[in-house]
């Protein structure tokens, strides 16, 4: 006898990248920060009494959504703190999206969403992205068709890379009927003009995204925000959040990585540049990625190179190196490389190189 | 304009006990454990590097579900580890509870799960408790006949403090036709002879939660765990949690706490102790409580006392001593009183007694 719901039965669930117990790989799969969170926060932890671990902590992290609020602008009360980016995908989807109702999205997008639209019993409208990955000018027009209740786009956009400006998403959040949420996971490594804040002062239906994760060295944490219009952030405060969402030490860390954000923002403003430069290196190999404005690279492995991109996976693997591979259509030919070390990055077009001879 | 889901729109949420800043209060509100976590906790957390929270987590803290599977004599797969008890609750409900099914509880009872069952748009079906606390005799019957998919049994019982033997469990596990839930989350500080284990091997359909809240003194830290047939388990932690639901450091420190049990539970039984003792002389002062096998009393205010529940409440307050209040029918001439250090709760006895001069 089994007890699942039918929906959840048919499902895989959620595929997150490899993550090996040793230290000897150079793990570049996972789009983590190859440098490390800011020093203060060592401080914090070592200062830590345990015993304060013995009463529940702050509800709603209000530490943190003050320093949140005045890093961005807004009010207290425009921020949700989340264990991670994950918890406030999975919080607008029970808030605003009943069983059945749609969810749109850009095809491809980060392997996430479709899943947690399962959870909820949702089908996922999945617009297809242009050859050059830029959104179909029909795209606010298919979801409203669709009668999607919430749309999940990230933005600098996975797996490519690619930066869609304010000025699209202005249209966008204008024309959708429903929530739009702009996932910036990848944002701390934008190195041109971009601020998308203005939106959710202007539009009631738009929500930010942002992680610490990435940006901030501290994958490891389980800390995400939300910026939002009052109304779409309260529900999810109020009523669909677990009561106590946040544990008291991850609360503090998370004061602690915003209130050094030069520090985190120096890191990433490195990674922007070894980005730029291995894109660099791996054209002169032949090996084209698009433009990215993330901390990593999405690169096609033409026809005509000595493997395929599965093979290129596999063969780095071999060698010690992780990079990701996705067994999608549009994705066949390319692998995802996310940015490490200067170091690091050398000993990937190393490898690279020694395939060729 | 609004947004939300209709279910979401008209229900209130949860409201968890008051948590003030200072530390002078004696707060006896919201059962957390008066005594310290185990003292290797502290060595955990000071020995931490900061700059392994980079990497993202093990996603199913592995190593802490092998140490609870070893502590119940169980499997690895019989385990999940959850961010408290409230994510394997949530949990539960979505994945064997299609919105519009019933949700099986006593009343009262845990005054989460009906907020739980609204967020899913699923009613619930109480089923009142005798006067004495104990379980109606059609308990399972009305059960089966509302047709619920999933029952939550909290035991010991809350707000009662009132424990179900074993027996009482297995004929209803057997009787039901559906999931059960018996939430443990006050089982540590059990001080007669009770072992619900065997029930989730003898029952496909038992999942037993258990936290580090109250029993190790860890309410901070956000840290439970199921234990149950791997059928139950399995989508749990495949599908429906949050892909890397339990941050490094957390499930380090929970490590270390489930290593630790013996601190822990001396220090539970010293809370069984003082519970007694409490017990005993509030009765003295006209106060009798429920008999408690929780870190918590059950005490009823007679129509003859100086004042009601609730004003004991207020005048309590007013005297920096927190206890909790419930403004329901059943519980209109009750307060719940934690159990504190012996000082604390010495400290309650005088203040009630000044009242009555």
């Amino acid at each position: 006898m089994y007890y699942e719901r039918e929906n959840i039965k048919k499902m895989l669930g959620y595929v997150s990248g490899e993550q090996p117990e040793g230290s000897n790989t150079i793990k570049l799969n996972t789009n983590e920060n190859p440098y490390p969170p800011a020093p203060d926060i060592q401080n914090v932890i070592t200062n830590f009494s345990s015993e304060s671990l013995r009463r529940y902590p702050p509800a709603r992290a209000d530490k943190f959504r003050d320093l949140a609020a005045s890093l961005h602008g807004v009010e207290r009360s425009n921020i949700i703190a989340t264990r991670g980016g994950d918890e406030l995908l999975r919080l607008l989807i029970t808030t605003f999206v009943n069983p059945g109702e749609a969810i749109g999205m850009t095809s491809p997008t980060y392997s996430l969403y479709p899943v947690l639209a399962q959870i909820q019993d949702c089908p996922s409208v999945m617009i297809p992205l242009n050859d050059d990955w830029s959104l179909p000018g029909t795209f606010t027009q298919q979801i409203n068709r669709a009668n999607c209740k919430l749309t999940f786009l990230v933005n600098p956009h996975a797996p490519s890379g690619k930066l869609f400006d304010t000025e699209t998403l202005s249209t966008i959040a204008s024309e959708l009927n429903s929530v739009l949420l702009i996932d910036e996971a990848y944002v701390d490594f934008v190195d041109v003009n971009y601020d998308s804040i203005p939106l959710v002062c202007d539009n009631d239906n738009v929500i930010i995204l942002r992680t610490l994760s990435k940006g901030y060295s501290l994958a490891g944490l389980r800390f995400g925000y939300g910026i939002g219009a009052e109304p779409l952030i309260k529900p999810m405060l109020d009523k669909t959040r677990d009561s106590y969402n946040l544990d008291l030490i991850g609360q503090q860390i998370a004061e602690a990585a915003i209130s050094n954000r030069n520090y985190a923002m120096e890191n990433c403003q490195k990674v922007a540049n070894e980005r730029n430069k291995l894109s660099e290196s791996l054209l002169e190999l032949g090996l084209a990625s698009e433009a990215s404005q993330t901390n990593f690279l999405l690169v096609t492995i033409p026809a005509e190179f000595v493997c395929t991109a599965k093979q290129l996976y596999e063969e780095l693997k071999v060698r010690g190196i992780l990079i990701r591979y996705f067994a999608e259509e549009k994705l066949a030919n390319k692998v995802r490389i996310s940015i490490g070390l200067p170091q690091q990055n050398k000993t990937l077009v190393d490898a690279v190189k020694s395939l060729q001879l």
